[in-house]
């Protein structure tokens, strides 16, 4: 069977960005062939399902520029440099919804979008949740909504959760 | 409520590829404040779940450069300008794995990583396979795998699938 790895042949980083790094590679193919690559190097991220004793899930609503909508979304966050995953997941939690987790649970971790990034997702399951105080970033904006489990698949039925996180937690946690 | 929109005051294209535009934003908080935002312009893509009369699943082994490894997917691929999603699925559909959709149902539609970029998937369920000949691309490389459904659950019980549109698929289509 032919090898299927691309080898590099070249890397020029075209941007430079706060949080992404834009690379335009050119690679030799399995048959030879040269191609480019372009590729976004991100620094990861990890969201969480928070789901209360009764059920509900908390999600938050957030403006997404990229898309220009106010998607809800379950909480979410970058992966600050050396950090831990859960901690990670813990200190968003916290941050964007005033909760924290009494127990955390992996639910996976997965690719975003492996044809043109590298970024990676941690996916948590967060129950046993204990109020604190909400402390979101000086400049994020978000609103918490809380939905009961029915509502939740309601939300899945019709077709309007449009966040690829928030669909893998949602359906990982059974809803 | 405070209207969570951001509003643009600036788009500067600091790359322009052959998939890929790169845009660094100046925006408007809600506060007032000013904030960049670094944003991946895609053109979209598609994804399909093909299923046998039997239950099993085909999937396909590629390389990818921006993760450097070798990943297990859902058929998947590319919009072309102006092209139709579903017209689109039953293309990739073909072209990756030799198979042509008797029945083709929509199971998402969902952003990839809406913090970043604006790549919307289209994700379907093929039923009704009609072997045909496997035609991919010049330049693309893939092996077909093709797994029983107990094999899917135990992959994704393994936490073995690693890509965001096919944890997707499965799970919605009832693995």
């Amino acid at each position: 069977m032919t090898d299927l790895t691309e080898k590099q042949i070249s890397s020029q980083t075209v941007f430079t960005g706060k949080i992404l790094t834009i690379c335009n590679d050119k690679v030799r193919l399995p048959n030879g062939h040269e191609a480019t690559r372009e590729v976004v190097r991100h620094p990861g991220a990890v969201a969480v399902v928070p789901v209360t004793a009764a059920g509900d899930v908390i999600l938050v609503r957030q403006y997404r520029y990229p898309v220009a909508q106010k998607l809800l979304e379950v909480p979410a966050g970058k992966l600050d440099k050396g950090e831990r995953p859960d901690a990670c997941a813990r200190r968003e939690l916290e941050e964007e919804t005033g909760y924290r987790a009494g127990r955390l649970e992996h639910l996976a971790t997965y690719y975003s979008a492996p044809g043109f990034t590298d970024e990676i997702m941690h996916l948590y399951l967060a129950r046993d949740l204990v109020p604190t105080a909400q402390n979101p970033d000086d400049d994020e904006f978000v609103y918490i909504e809380q939905y009961t489990a029915a509502q939740i698949k309601e939300l899945l039925a019709a077709k309007k959760i449009v966040d690829a996180k928030t669909l893998i937690g949602l359906l990982m946690a059974g809803y």
